[in-house]
């Protein structure tokens, strides 16, 4: 794995900080100083007039549009219309004159330059002293916040002093005139207002609107004048500032999208003023954000102990992933990249359910819900992709906003079968973990039936009917493109078929009157059954019971061995380096494909069966996948490869803030954040939750003195710490079901249970 | 094979011919009234206005430019810059004006339409009377014609003729305004004169030039006038025409196209301005086409007594395919559609080498010479395009004009290595039937050492190094996108490097120092050759001495069987009614793979063998290439399965004329057309020469009385006759080398040889 740190700021527990400006690593720190808090998100780019490199990136969650270019295909099936998350309204520029002189940060030289963002509070600050002509200095802090309360309101914080008397002007703009990727621009202005109430109405060509509302409060008086500009409003505030004398700025923004097409401007316009003349100041704002995050840290925070670097990178990881998720509204879900870039267009993967879904079962079982709630929201679009695909009930896309299949690459929108599955997946994980009837009754059931139907309809049996399988799939290991048998597909595929089975087969007892209702809806015969039970039960798994081995797929082995130590650093990523067929000839894989299925099905494998082919495939491996590292790290943690373990843990926890792919100026690696946090729970935490009862199984690294983590298990909080020699969980209540501890079922009572390591 | 014929045009030995207009059949028609001489082509389209449904084209060969649209592709070795033969001037278009009234065909109403093209002299004659107000008919004559002599020199010649006294106007065009595809225009007028001399000089953005020029004679005194507009000139006769006279317009164009772009405008234009003034008259040039036709029919006719369509269909196909192709210009090359349409761009496939070429090797071995140095004149292209793969050597292009690499689908572009292997095939071919000595010494050789080098850079051993093959490709049978040692492309690759090997060995012994030259000129090592050997020895190809069946690729048989029989009509052609990857899932297969390489190689196989395969084969094949029922054919008459050979017959000779696969307005089947002249001397002849010695055994089918053809072997024109009961084959010479007749070797004698049949 030839990943190598470039770590650039400062370590500190609480917060990340850069202590002077280095122009190469702007658009790196303008990915890692991103706020978001959900419903909408900003990169930490500058303010105030710049040409240094930059990706000026605002964004709405669930705001998008088609893809101008609208590629045709020639073939049935291949998505031809794609959407991606667009860029929206610049709400935070500002442009300074002094003297007459129109600050460029670019242009001047300045001093004490210094950027930070808080996790104990979400606030962004940035400061720095002009040096302008005449030994005139001017000192300018920029401070940002996003509301974790009420998602509409942002705010920012302005305050310039100088050492002279000074002619100074500031404009406040909200500006729709973003380009999307430095190109396009897709906002039309439906309406705007320069004088009070200040805002602009920009609309998509998907008709979704974006209402930009915004206040400013100054503590001196200034000269105000009023602009407008095609797609814009600016506020321009002139004064004369005498020396050390302070003036701040404070801007309250309202963003208010809809996300359903509506004719009624008037009602988003009356709804947007009432949001804003309600809006509490940026201190009031500050400290319910600092509450807010006072208790986030209570409920979720990892303190390690002994490692500063793994500290912060692990709160780092947990501060961003509430930002981007936290499960505000049902129809939100998690890009790639989170709200911090364009890249990978804002999109869902099955990432969600594999990587970020266990962080909310275990933490915050309501936005677990909302989660799925999206797909069941999604299901008619996944129903439509199947039919075009020639295939019966619902195939969920691999990359998706809106629940469309928006990946014009043919080969994994058409041959990856990882997105139904891994819903699956996450609809048993919940009900395992939640016992939620209802939510199976009303939504789960449906979803698994139709995802039962697609798999039915797109496997097949072999010529004999001895065996049924998926053909032409790319499995997780994308340097597979299409092959027969992936065992990663045809097991989740088995596990797909028998949760949905015991699922009816459960509503059938418990609810029979839900059940004929589900039958008679779905139109659900006896006979439909019956073939699901056949395919679960010939369902080809190529498994050797003399090597103790799973084949990846049929004819894996017969494939030329490349010895992935022998290709040159220079070479990677590999995608960008080397033929795109060449990939594909060879036993070289990309990510955990054998060792995913034997992550999240654990319980199935004893330790014996693990080993053998960790020990086979891992050496296969080159992790191109950011998510690779942390299941490898996972499983050789419980294969007692410690050393190995942690290497693979040193490079998740820390991988945007030490830039350890060279592409975190594109936006954060957000579902590998979460597979971060998997690292430590499932890996140093040895917990287990594919499976009743579930287990835990402490272990802590030579570099650490001491750690902590939460979760929440049938509504009990549970505290756990660890050190070197033992382990205490913590909780609020008795816990009623067992877990085991260290191969032994136990009953975990009220307040510290602790165990010897 | 469903597919049903719609026959429309009148049967006629030596010509087509519509008799009355159909709408529908407009755009067929164009396609198969097209003329061309190699050199340019012009579809039969309307010279005056219409509103009629039409594909205006006309093309010089080799004139290209590359697609407006500019693929990015994310991924290495994918093509992202295609090019295209390129619509170019309209030089027959009229606008003919009666009594102020411009005639438009689709306004007006008309009688005793009628088109006719004559394989005797390649005269396109299209007539009609169109019947205006107040009695008025006027009888229209349009006729045109491509030199074969002078392939720069057009002619139209149009007779108007009215019963009534008239006021005629006719405006004659040279209009570069042509748009491709319907939509796009490229052009750039360098230079124009509508006066005299008449002429218009577009060039391309590849800087490819063309300079139109003309010059009209009538028998009548006119008055003349010039316009002028963009890309265009214009003359315009007017006159006032007597009841029942004749007045002729005699059109000249000479088009003088510039492949290499050059800064010297003027010397093109005196170049031009020359011939034009030299150009003969319609008389002559008709005259001339009638001499050059004859001698081509004398050389080249297949006649078949008993079934009019059947002659009818195989001359058109003859006529068509020395329209399209007769080695004028060793830069040139075969086009899926000739020059007959802009679908499939223009390109050359692989089809060139596997089913053009033999057709000019066996009657015209200067052209099949040309063909081969087109490749070498692209092998700098085809080496670019290895070293884009990461492969060595050369690599050929599955769809080209220029030598580089134009499909923009990587899985056909970077899995299909057929392209590469039948130039292989084809110098192998050349060189059993020529023995050109010089060919292979100067070009042959190298090709085939590149080609070997991007073989085994593209192939690869199997992890204990005992076979060779090629892993992650595509054969003929596209229905199979991405397997690992397909048969067809193993098989193709060992012959490739033992013909390779003995190449090598024959220089060697007979012109050593040839031999130090080429391994100096190359870096040709005798490492290198070892290499070759190790990998032809040990290539792995799937055979079972048990079912006596090569198994298409590995895993072919672990397929879902899909009875073939069970598709409905109403779903072909698969590709637009299928999703592309459901095509991939199952044991169907779209054309001969094992079965092609069966042919290609025929004496390698017994008769035993081949029906072994044929038999497993043939059910499981849809047709879906043009290009699969000839060879189905030609392999079911070798096993005596004679009404299935007559079936894949019938499609194929009349593949056009009778619009069986319902795209003919799309341009003309001109490889398809190849294999209908295999499909008579192959499979009815029975001759055999991927060995030799040569062999023939010929058949006649039941509904045939007689019919003959004509090869050339070993410089010697044989002329072979087949009745019921005997076959005759008539030499201008004694042949020196034996052909295998019947099984037993002869050596045929000038004159008269007859054989019981």
């Amino acid at each position: 794995m030839p990943k190598i740190k470039n770590q650039y700021l400062k370590v500190d527990p609480w917060k990340i900080e850069e202590v002077g400006y280095k122009k190469e690593e702007s658009m790196v720190s303008e990915s890692l100083f991103s706020l978001a808090n959900e419903y909408m998100g900003i990169r930490g780019f500058f303010e105030e007039d710049s040409d240094e490199k930059s990706l000026l990136g605002v964004y709405f969650n669930g705001l998008y549009t088609y893809s101008p270019k609208q590629i045709e295909s020639a073939y049935k099936g291949i998505t031809d219309k794609v959407h991606f998350m667009v860029n929206s309204v610049n709400w935070v520029r500002v442009q300074i004159e002094i003297n007459n002189q129109i600050i460029n940060f670019s242009e001047i030289n300045h001093k004490n330059f210094s950027r930070s963002l808080d996790f104990k509070s979400g606030e962004l600050l940035r400061s720095y002293t002009a040096i302008l002509n005449d030994g005139l200095e001017v000192e300018f802090s920029f401070k940002r916040l996003l509301s974790m309360n009420t998602p509409e309101y942002g705010y920012q914080y302005l305050t310039i002093k100088a050492n002279k008397d000074i002619d100074l002007a500031v404009k406040f703009s909200l500006d729709f005139n973003t380009l999307h990727w430095g190109k396009y621009h897709f906002w039309e202005e439906k309406q705007k207002s320069a004088t009070s109430p200040t805002y602009v109405l920009g609309e998509l060509p998907t008709k979704q609107r974006l209402l930009a509302l915004m206040h400013i409060e100054t503590n001196k008086d200034c000269e105000i004048s009023y602009e407008e500009s095609d797609l814009a409003v600016e506020r321009k505030y002139k004064l004369r500032l005498k020396k050390a004398e302070s003036i701040n700025f404070e801007r309250k923004f309202t963003g208010l999208k809809e996300k359903q097409a509506s004719e009624k401007s008037h009602d988003l316009l009356e709804k947007g003023l009432k949001l804003l003349s309600n809006q509490p100041s940026y201190q009031e704002a500050y400290a319910m954000n600092i509450k807010y995050y006072q208790e986030f840290w209570n409920n979720f925070d990892i303190s390690i102990k002994g490692n500063e670097e793994h500290q912060q990178g692990i709160r780092f990881c947990l501060f961003q992933l509430q930002q981007t998720f936290h499960g505000v509204d049902e129809t939100n879900n998690i890009g790639a990249k989170g709200l911090t870039g364009e890249a990978y267009s804002g999109h869902t993967f099955w990432d969600t359910e594999t990587f970020c879904f266990p962080f909310y079962l275990l933490n915050l079982s309501s936005a677990a819900k909302n989660l799925l709630m999206y797909r069941y929201h999604t299901l008619p679009q996944a129903k439509e992709r199947a039919k075009e695909l020639d295939c019966l009930g619902a195939c969920y896309p691999i990359a998706t906003l809106n629940g469309e299949e928006s990946c014009d690459l043919w080969q994994h929108a058409s041959l990856q079968l990882q997105p139904s599955t891994a819903i699956v997946y996450a609809i048993r994980h919940y009900m395992m973990i939640t016992n939620d009837d209802d939510f199976l009754n009303d939504y789960g059931m449906e979803m698994l039936i139709e995802i039962s139907r697609y798999l039915y309809s797109r496997g097949d049996f072999n010529q004999t009917r001895t065996h049924f399988g998926f053909y032409g799939v790319m499995g997780p290991d994308e340097f597979q493109m299409m092959v027969n048998h992936n065992t990663y597909t045809n097991y989740l595929g088995k596990e797909s078929f028998k949760f949905t089975l015991e699922m009816l087969a459960y509503i059938k007892e418990n609810y029979a009157d839900k059940y004929c209702q589900i039958l008679s809806k779905l139109n659900l015969t006896e006979e439909e059954i019956n073939i699901w039970q056949e395919a679960e039960a010939k369902m080809f798994l190529l498994y050797d019971e003399k090597t103790q081995l799973y084949e990846q797929h049929l004819g894996y082995y017969e494939l030329p061995h490349l010895d992935i130590n022998s290709i040159p650093a220079t070479d990677f990523p590999l995608y960008h380096n080397w033929t795109y067929d060449r990939i594909y000839r060879n036993d070289m894989i990309k990510q955990p494909d054998v060792l995913m299925f034997m992550f999240l099905f654990n319980s199935d494998f004893s330790n014996e069966v693990l080993q053998k082919n960790y020990d086979f495939y891992e050496p296969r491996c080159i992790h191109e996948s950011s998510l690779s590292p942390s299941i490898h790290s996972i499983l050789a943690l419980q294969l007692d490869k410690n050393e190995e373990g942690y290497k693979f843990f040193e490079f998740a926890t820390r991988l945007d803030l030490d830039n350890y792919n060279r592409n975190t100026l594109e936006g954060l690696h957000l579902t590998s954040i979460y597979a971060a946090w998997m690292n430590i729970v499932y890996g140093y935490g040895g917990l287990r939750t594919d499976a009743l009862p579930i287990r835990l199984n402490p272990t802590i690294p030579e570099a650490w003195d001491a750690y902590s983590f939460h979760f929440t298990y049938k509504s009990i909080k549970i505290k756990v710490e660890v050190d070197k020699k033992s382990f205490t969980l913590i909780l609020a209540e008795d816990l009623a079901e067992p877990i085991e501890i260290k191969t032994k079922p136990v009953y975990l009572k009220k307040g510290k249970n602790t165990f010897a390591i």
